[in-house]
């Protein structure tokens, strides 16, 4: 949800007279000034410079501009990203597969981690773009992205991150990273929907996808959305100042839930990288049980979940991510995705994991893995 | 400004608990039940189905979208649109040029119309798209919409119309139209900025832009900016329960200013089609006054004018719609856009004659071409 400063923040833009930033006049003026403010504040949370700040419509459109903008300067060239990637990432490329482009995907190990040395291997000297996620958005591991970043760097490579999982829940500099393209949302921090950033570091050059009138350097056509970027800047600016709190924070709840489920069910395994992952998230499989009742049983309960990724729409697909990761589909079935968020309570963590041990009880007893099992309870 | 019902109608989206109209869970399927809504809100406008509705972050990108979409299925081919149109008609378009599609620009009159005889002499049996503006942004002359798609009717070739200044100002059935493909916008109907939608006929087959979780039937991916798409659809809603006062309303406001201009400035001309004309649009020269200076005077008097697209940012270039009118420099450099809004009101419309009425008096006054035109007053 939108964080009530943020929603504050945005209410002048929302409510009062206020102009299209690209006109002359004295609201138009008004609109580009709040317009920079944001985007500085964009920039002061991944130390970038406001000239680096690529605002668009989502991670979606971010994730696009970056695999698309590179692809349109170097026909058919190799692409290399991973095998866990969001569907905004893998999407585009499997559309420059289709047009002829030579696209990659680096494996993962029983973690969901990628390593250095497999990426080093894949490049060819025709590979122009590495794209890799920052955070993962179901499995939660956090990738290596320093080292991968040096080895593209050897190669004169650019490199793109998906960070719309990562932003706000871990620390990202993008000069210490050396990244040269970082997609972010705004949804993700707090900050409304419809509105999210590519960071490009000066000197990248890549073709713009919509155009136009010529907005945002002429790299992304469209009247600004000048409460949803206004609001997107006040939730960097408080995801900047709030960081070490508000990790702890998730921190603290997440390893909660993370005990309470590993204490109070049996048969249960935590999924992604243990130590190396995102802030907010939990993973796990619960034998024998189906993720999708068990979604349906938490739900009653007034607990929000997910089986994996919330942007696959309608399509009740078997993981891609947990399928790199070696998963049998019975173990993928019985998976379920835990995110923690700053309106969260302890209180609430331990309830969650009461209800969790009994319903996953309920559902084992009528479970047809029942016997194959033998769950001891 | 946005509507303040619409911001109403936004409210609970932005300030309570809301979901990801993807998820399984409550919240996701109260947002999938408010989006669904609004798509039936926008459909009902324009007399489409709502499964027709394909929702986008603009009127920009629904431009790119018909466009760029359609060339994606047809490669090389030859598209036709208009020398008047937007530049988020026209960049695509260049684009295209510059990537082998053989992109051809129909000439208008001196009241900036195209005529059906011209489109008629321009197709060829490559022909696979027309893209023709409804409305014009800058003079507001209205094309005879379906005058055209019943040639482009006859030869099985696309018709797509960036209808994003003519939506709610005039009455628009797509079913009568005989378009394939329509460009709206959110915030000229007093919407939030940030959302619009592509009207695609039913069995109009183009390529996706932005790929990702498969949102928009697979058509367009990203998270959906929920509040946006409401208040996106509380604005149609309101369009068309309104439509006939609010039209008639504008173009009262209009007339009056039209009038009241014609009368009192001297050696003043209204531009674009008298009579087929977007209710809210008036547009004039004013010889020998720059319009840039008259826009500066008329905001020290609180009166936002417009010399030309708001959306051409930073670049004071001349008008290529006044110079595909025919108009000489220096009419272009005299001309200015007025457009009146339904928070206007008649006192306000005495208020500015009698202030552009003294502007350019005072203008004129220290005009280098004074002596030309030896003004009677």
């Amino acid at each position: 949800m939108i964080h009530p400063e943020v929603l504050d923040s945005m209410m002048p833009y929302l409510a009062g007279q206020y102009g299209n930033p690209s006109s002359i006049h004295r609201h138009g003026r008004m609109a580009r000034k709040a317009v920079k403010k944001a985007r500085e504040q964009v920039a002061s949370l991944i130390n970038a410079m406001p000239s680096e700040i690529l605002i668009t419509s989502g991670g979606t459109e971010s994730n696009n501009t970056a695999i698309l903008g590179v692809a349109a300067q170097n026909p058919s060239c190799h692409i290399i990203t991973s095998s866990i990637e969001h569907d905004a990432v893998l999407e585009p490329c499997k559309m420059l597969s289709r047009k002829g482009f030579d696209v990659e995907y680096l494996p993962v190990d029983m973690f969901g981690m990628i390593c250095q040395a497999d990426l080093r291997a894949h490049i060819t000297d025709r590979t122009r773009l590495v794209s890799v996620m920052f955070g993962n958005n179901e499995v939660g591991s956090i990738q290596p992205i320093s080292e991968l970043t040096s080895v593209c760097d050897e190669h004169k490579i650019l490199f793109h991150t998906d960070a719309v999982q990562a932003v706000g829940k871990t620390h990202i500099d993008v000069r210490n990273l050396g990244v040269d393209l970082m997609s972010i949302s705004s949804h993700k921090l707090h900050g409304p929907k419809g509105v999210g950033a590519l960071f490009v570091r000066k000197g990248t050059h890549i073709d713009p996808m919509i155009l136009g009138g010529g907005q945002e350097r002429r790299m992304r056509s469209g009247t600004e959305n000048v409460a949803g970027i206004v609001g997107f800047g006040q939730a960097c600016e408080m995801a900047r100042t709030g960081m070490r709190k508000n990790i702890t924070y998730l921190q603290g709840l997440r390893d909660a839930l993370i005990r309470g489920i590993l204490e109070a069910v049996p048969a249960v395994t935590l999924n992604g990288d243990p130590v190396l992952r995102l802030a907010h998230n939990a993973h796990f499989t619960f034998l024998g049980v189906n993720g999708e009742d068990l979604i349906i049983k938490l739900d009653e309960y007034g607990v929000a979940a997910s089986t994996g990724s919330a942007c696959s729409v309608n399509v009740q697909k078997a993981s891609h991510v947990l399928s790199a990761m070696g998963f049998s589909s019975e173990q993928i079935a019985g998976s379920l995705r835990l995110t923690v968020g700053m309106f969260n309570t302890i209180d609430e963590i331990t309830q969650v994991t009461g209800i969790l041990k009994d319903v996953v009880r309920e559902l084992r007893a009528v479970s047809p893995f029942k016997e194959k099992y033998s769950f001891t309870e």
